[in-house]
């Protein structure tokens, strides 16, 4: 049930990190807008909820069924967790009733050096 | 010039790593609203720009006089850097007649292994 290589592949341009640490030099533009389509997806309270609702359940994934607890409407859970999608941090798979969430850690690692590199130096 | 220690203190709430790991547990509702705006404060290419501008300059501050091109007017630059003032990301102080910006190390660093903790485990 939990064989993460059920999951479909996210796509390649999502997970790479793409970008250097935050100062080594001052981004492009295009480096700019797709690093933070990343920060924007965590930049909202309920999605962060939901976030970390699945990265800290049992092998970083979880049923929607199990997450949905954050005080808004299922439409809404739907929205956020589209959104988290759309910018790489989760993958999802439809196993019957209910579709899984998984948390995507080469993303999270590579957000996670953008800042704690420039935080080092 | 650069001396870091010209700078007002940020504000301990903001700079203080507030929140576990997102893998650890379900973030509650106040945690969330709180870490929310910091990535909602990198979560917009300008500002994303404007913040690598700042920390990839020499010492990790700049006047607001050497950051400013990034396609926008002076007023919607202003904006941008008051945001992630107010996020606890960047810190300033007048010299003269402008304005310097200083990013704030142990915010980013808070940041960052709230992601590379998470993407370890």
């Amino acid at each position: 049930m939990s064989n993460s290589t059920e999951f479909p592949l996210i796509q390649p341009e999502a997970a790479a990190p793409c970008c250097p640490p935050l100062n080594e030099r001052p981004l492009t533009s295009e480096e700019a807008e797709r690093t933070a389509k990343m920060f924007d997806a965590l930049g909202n309270p309920i999605r962060l909820r939901l976030f970390s609702a699945v990265a800290s359940h049992e092998g970083g994934e979880a049923c929607v069924c199990d997450i949905s607890d954050v005080g808004v409407s299922g439409p809404t859970v739907s929205h956020h967790l589209k959104k988290l999608k759309e910018a790489g941090l989760l993958s999802s798979e439809r196993r019957g009733t209910w579709v899984h969430y998984r948390v995507e850690p080469a993303v999270l690692a590579a957000m996670g050096q953008l800042l704690t590199k420039a935080a080092a130096a």
